[in-house]
């Protein structure tokens, strides 16, 4: 039988001693298996899961593995579970935790830091010097923790932000997604009411930073992208003036929109070489620019522009500062519609399905989701 | 007869109606003028130019212009006077100013802000919009205002800080490149006590780094560079390892140094793709770069770096955010002997010998001064 | 003839040589007179002024005379006009100033800092350490230089916010009452969503802080006050509960709405004893807390409960850090409705009556609003 | 034997399984008792304790009781040992602790943050929302958890600063001291070179306080009280002037010191109703003021002249912000002599005699340490 420490543990939520999980094979590979249902340890709880959206890091995971196993040159991690944008419902509580009680719908964030290195003490504790070393308290889940493609997973407390009764489990998943774009903005400043900000590349960070920028104020909201119908998405989600950069040139757009000075603060969310670029371009003087894509190649830029204009420009690999409660708060009251980027939703026994869905951006998909209400239905299918 | 706004002058520092100045001419010409002597207005000074160090910027705008002549288009700017490491005594006053008194020595810093765009109005007037824009108040003196290679010059009161007696004119030239140098720290965070810190690049800015980082308790300080002269005067000025980059593989040993996790702060001083790469990537997780030099040219790096371990980076231009007034109270409480980089003195008659020693840095040439102490000397001279 | 310098006018704008303005005479004496039509200098702009709010200090200042005459031991300013909560049209242009248009309407804000000052030079200009000495730049209008109970007034640009076709004139007075609101956020830092947030003293500064809080996703948001009615109006503009402290008690209530922590801030714009000490006492550890009232007499509290919790205090004296700006934004695109804090409106020929209303809180008066949309009526009737 | 997890034990530190500690008994009672010798859990070390200084608060424990005990209602908790600015040797490791080597000196510093609630995440660990509460994994050793009194400690990790061979154990038990004062400067904002700073409170950490502030570079540094010697010993350690308030007006010697405005920062560390009083009306406007003394009685001020004056006031009980860490790294390299406060030492098995010196300050005692380098001697001593 299940057995909890201190039998934190409730005859509501009978938790069974093994769970079904999705694991990684080989690249591109993955398997509903069996695995013992893991035990919260302190300041941590067991999360049954409900729903799961799909993001592209978890593509790239389930082709090339997870950060540890690549860090550790194996070729694969055999047991480990994917799955990081999740939500579900408390059903184990870990020894001396009561800042959550059995039953509370969650959603999470990715990044527990350990706690104890000196960027966790500064309160960064998503740039954790830990990071991938679980024995130091550090947990990024779905990268180097096992993640949320399975019946349940271990979720340190301060991962977790409760979701109200009014939000559906689909719209709960994309509060991480929202969670980042506020990070985004919480490091470009946060006090962007009046302020022009430009996002870059219509995906689920960009359109929602859109989102998150007009609901705290900013003016203008500018989206650039390529793709009309993700444009006309970010349109419905408050972006003032959209420009699609095949058609138009979006650093003498941004500067006649402003004034002829650039923008305040600009978001890249593309990671391509030509978008970097136009990033630091129509950036303002002493203005500041997040890069929140991965470019997969080095890019050539023009540094020099970022000197002789004092631009401040930093990296984020995900959500941080507690931003995704601040996202959170804001979906809860309804500011803005994050299910708009929600487009496809299947059973948790369907995941290759919907990473297929994600991966070729299948009828076109933005966010997918899984979910996993009915857990006995989710094993039967899966047998 | 000079006539300032309400007779600010004093019968002490009688002050000619026409002045002697160096003016741009054909690309690599500088001609020595008779020039009216301008007149302070509202929070303005008259400053006597005592001494002038040489900064590898006055070679650029002695080749190829100031910024803007640049800008406009035309060939040269025949009447505009460079030079912006300047110190000297106060001459006249402009209307209402009680700041300062006639016969102080003040070094300067070179950017005044106009005080009235977005950024001026959050404390970045180096990072002013007007920049460039003397009707609306901004200067930059020796790049869109008249500079120090002149019998006088107009500084606004903003710009100065007072010299005090200890202090000789060669190293007050010395305060606004110390000032960059803090205003590096600064932007890094200021509160560098135990902090791991590489300068890369033993410049005048990279080897005052290292000066204000030790001053301010930085440890270890250390300082990447190739030429082994200047890396030992590096290292009297307090840097705790020394590592030159044609023999030793800075970034492996950097790691070393800060237990494997990389610098705390890294302040790249030297502009070329190969530093701006190490710089990259001896940045630990959550550590800031501050780009104080340009490219010349566009820089290839692994921008993806940043991201997956969000490092801030910014540039700055100059000075700002009174950085000089710190480094001038650091120097004027001998923290750290400036004048280690001071290298060559000429009279102000001899500029054009004395940029031939800053451009081929010769004799090891680091900084060059010259020195107007007697103004009749050098108006004789020049005849 | 007015003669702008330059001649920055417009003969769409025909000024008066002379204008109709309010000015102290004795103790709560104000007379309506002749003055000369200032005329803008440098960065500064004339605005005939359409509409003018009436705010607490206006009522002090005219019993008391204003700050300048009170530091000068004069009994009172007998040719100074009052009134600070302003918006108009600009009617006159300084040289050089391109920035704004003759004909725009715009709202004020109070403050225009000397831009020499180290805190100038900070960015923060309302704590100008030239605090009334207009001969160094500074301006308070309607406390230490003239404001705008009158048909004209000069404003400093960097004072001004364009107002949108959709706001009314009388809207558009409020501005700077919520960019105080808004300032004090500022200083809290800004980033609220999500975090609990107390008003203390159901005011305009209150209420409205209780409007941007809400609209920059505060929760809770907490109002405490005496008066019902007003507490009904906090609850229209976003509050989640409030607190009759005649009834309830507000420190126990708080505790229990914060999970028995206390409030991450707390915004004191009462300015009693009482207040003040509930004040310290519902602030959570490490959180912060806004004076934006001035408590009249010195105020006994328990300092050392700010010690043992690490709670952070500041005083605000009115708007700053551009907030006025970001308070217009959130205003133009109705976030929240302040005219719910606008309860009269009379003529600038009645100011008389109208400052009696706001004194008197006649009619339960909140704001009063005077406007001048048609100046000769004004000034008729006044004669 | 003793028995740690993991045995992260060492044969060169064996380690007794009862240690000598000293107990609270009844209001200022302490007896020397054998308890468990304590185990390190994970993220914790065994300290051997090679010197304690005693503070001001260790004599108000022992007078009242501990925080927890006091909360609780209890008379007094009979088991529990004070003491919090200790230094030892790291004897054992808990489970999974790399971070630091048996056998190497540490100094540490008293909060341990829980890691879990809002403030821990923020990086404000001496503001954690759980203090006291151990078993969410707060501690404050020699407050709510056992202190340093005794043969042995327990310590989190993130409690620790390595000693260098050149400090003396009796210099590092300062080395929590000098933190605190660091943190004062840490939330003044750090950046301290040439800005005027008042102490007011000649008190070890006022005293510290001067110490720190002159290493950074602040100018001028004013230290007030009113005992001469105690005045002197600020000189000696960089104050610039020192004020005797008995006979001099501080208020207004410090404008005259500052042109007239005030200080840019005031370090209150007196805690009476006329310094606070003081301090508040030295500051500048914009300035700021932190109280790091606990007021025993309510205190009455003009707080209207921090709102008038926008005037920003935090307290601190403790250290904070790693600022341990930074003062560890000034006194490390010597950059002031904090051993000039440290006046007497006795063996731990003299702790009451110790204790009677820092209560009567006898003999001048400013800090008083105890050592407990042979604890065999102790032990037999006190037998």
């Amino acid at each position: 039988m299940y057995q909890s420490a201190g039998n934190n543990t409730s005859t509501e939520f009978p938790i069974p001693d093994k769970m079904k999980a999705w694991v990684l094979g080989g690249p591109d590979e993955l398997f509903l298996r069996d695995k013992p249902t893991p035990v919260p340890a302190r300041a941590e709880v067991l999360v049954r899961i409900d729903a799961v959206a799909i993001c592209a890091t978890d593509l790239e995971i389930i082709h090339s593995g997870s950060p540890a196993s690549i860090q550790g040159g194996l070729p694969f991690n055999k047991n480990f579970t994917p799955g990081h944008e999740y939500m579900g419902t408390i059903a184990a509580l870990g020894p001396n935790v009561d800042e959550y009680k059995i039953g509370e719908r969650v959603s999470v964030e990715i990044h527990a830091g350990c706690g104890q290195c000196k960027r966790c003490r500064q309160g960064m504790y998503t740039s954790c010097l830990n990071y991938g070393k679980p024995e130091k308290g550090h947990r990024a889940n779905g990268f180097t923790t096992d993640g949320g493609f399975a019946e349940y997973a271990i979720n340190h407390i301060n991962t977790l932000a409760c979701v109200p009764d009014t939000m559906s489990d689909a719209e709960a998943t994309l509060v991480v997604t929202a969670g980042t774009s506020m990070y985004a903005l919480t490091e470009l400043g946060g006090l962007v009411a009046g302020e022009s900000v430009v996002v870059i590349g219509p995906g689920p960070i960009g359109l929602l930073a859109v989102a998150v920028a007009k609901a705290l104020g900013a003016s203008p909201v500018i989206l650039t992208g390529t793709r009309p119908k993700r444009l006309a998405i970010g349109k419905e989600l408050g972006a003032d003036r959209t420009i699609n950069i095949a058609e138009e040139n979006p650093v003498e757009i941004v500067r006649q929109l402003t004034g002829g000075i650039g923008a305040d603060y600009v978001i890249e969310c593309a990671g391509t070489m030509e978008t970097v670029d136009q990033a630091i371009h129509m950036t303002n003087r002493g203005g500041k620019l997040c890069l929140a894509a991965f470019p997969h190649e080095p890019v050539t830029t023009d540094l020099a522009h970022l000197v002789r204009n004092n631009i401040y420009v930093y990296g984020i690999r995900g959500e941080g500062r507690s931003a995704t409660h601040r996202a959170m708060e804001l979906m809860a009251e309804k500011r803005f519609d994050a299910t708009k980027i929600h487009t496809h939703t299947f059973p948790l026994a369907d995941l290759p399905t919907a990473l297929r869905y994600a991966r070729e951006r299948v009828d076109d998909a933005i966010k997918v989701v899984v979910t996993n209400r009915h857990a006995a239905a989710v094993a039967s299918a899966a047998e």
